[in-house]
């Protein structure tokens, strides 16, 4: 199964949606179906580690590419979190199966893990999109207050344009974009945790990353057409 | 395949070798039954995210299992570094799939994500074993200098008894066996990473993890035999 190619390493026009495919390879396969008229609005889609865990990342890649040609997200739910040996071998194997862009989350592991993931990646053919701060209660518990600055101004240093910053702290995504100027920014946290779309893109999102909000959606069609909507409104008013 | 039950939750007598499978699950194979006549001296054994990506979870163990009753340790390279939610949905599917003891490292999620993976763990039957320190360059680099301690701490009062240090560091190693009393600790960086077995087994490590130092080595039994003479005499002289 050839890997889709991504043009100059970017996920294609802005806004656009990122279903995170939180579901069953089985589910996520009928999903892509259904959301196939509206697959102009989507930028990507998202597996997660559950889907490595299950099928490994080749049959889940091997399923998915049978109804799409987007670009494929993995999501390790971390990855760049351990040695730089470890990271480099995710990364190769990731690309050999498949996939097209890499999350890697480095706020745990340091500087030499974050250099080797974005290397590794490059290196592979991988788009990497760092994560600068997540969600969730608690996420900063065992960090540093510079610890967003410090792993943005490395992975700048390395080059990377992509990152992924919560999509329920709007002044966050306003001062990472900031930084990040015209690079990528996209954001989870949408919807189910009690993110707006129109909100968060105002503020700097580019592809807003939603999970719940499209595979529990009675009509997942007419809930991106929503967001795309949302997101336009948010991107025209920046 | 049903699942090797660990008595007590924990890994048996100490000291004991824990290989770690940094190798393709068939090699992975070929070793534990090389290593069948030394079994007495491991602990478990340890598979790597790597063997997720390329059979799943449930493949892999499924293959293992043809050769050994000894515990499975699934290390995620890392593992409880993502929301809540997600952290209990991989410890679910990690039991489910056969896995015995998880390995988490919660340092860039904070102690929300601690809370769910121990709570999924012991909900799912396995052993959650959490990290205080890597054994890397610039590994602290995004973290407070009392994470270790906060970690440990919030660990505790989870009733978490396994813990994995530094091999490399061994005055880290005495200062946690020093919070960490009768509970366990296992060590990577051992061997290929400049640590010694016998100083770090001294100093408080119970298991010592060692990759490199066993699956490529000349004869496998040979050097599981010298760990495992090493760890003793440095038990015995703690």
């Amino acid at each position: 199964m050839p890997r889709t190619k991504i043009e100059k390493m970017d996920l294609g026009k802005k806004p656009g949606i990122i279903p995170a495919l939180d579901i069953s390879v089985g589910e996520a396969g009928e999903l892509i179906q259904k959301l196939g008229e509206v697959e102009d609005y989507i930028a990507a889609y998202k597996i997660s580690s559950l889907h490595a865990f299950e099928f490994g990342l080749k049959g889940t890649v091997a399923e998915l590419r049978k109804f799409t040609e987007k670009p494929i997200i993995y999501d390790h739910q971390k990855a760049a979190t351990d040695i730089p040996s470890i990271v480099e071998k995710q990364a190769k194997a990731a690309a050999e199966y498949g996939v097209n862009a890499f999350i890697g989350v480095p706020l745990g592991a340091g500087s030499k893990t974050l250099e080797a993931f974005v290397g590794a990646c490059k290196e592979s053919g991988l788009l990497p999109i760092i994560l600068l701060e997540m969600t969730q209660e608690g996420a900063t518990d065992y960090l540093k207050d510079a610890t967003p600055r410090l792993v943005f101004d490395k992975a700048n240093e390395l080059g990377v344009t992509h990152f992924v910053c919560p999509g329920n702290k709007y002044d966050k995504i306003a001062e990472y974009k900031g930084w990040i100027g015209e690079g990528s920014i996209m954001s989870p946290g949408i919807k189910a945790q009690g993110g707006k779309c129109e909100e968060a893109v105002k503020a700097g999102t580019d592809y807003p990353i939603v999970g719940r909000g499209v595979y529990q959606a009675e009509d997942p069609v007419a809930a991106v057409k929503e967001l795309y909507e949302q997101a336009k409104r948010g991107f025209e008013s920046r």
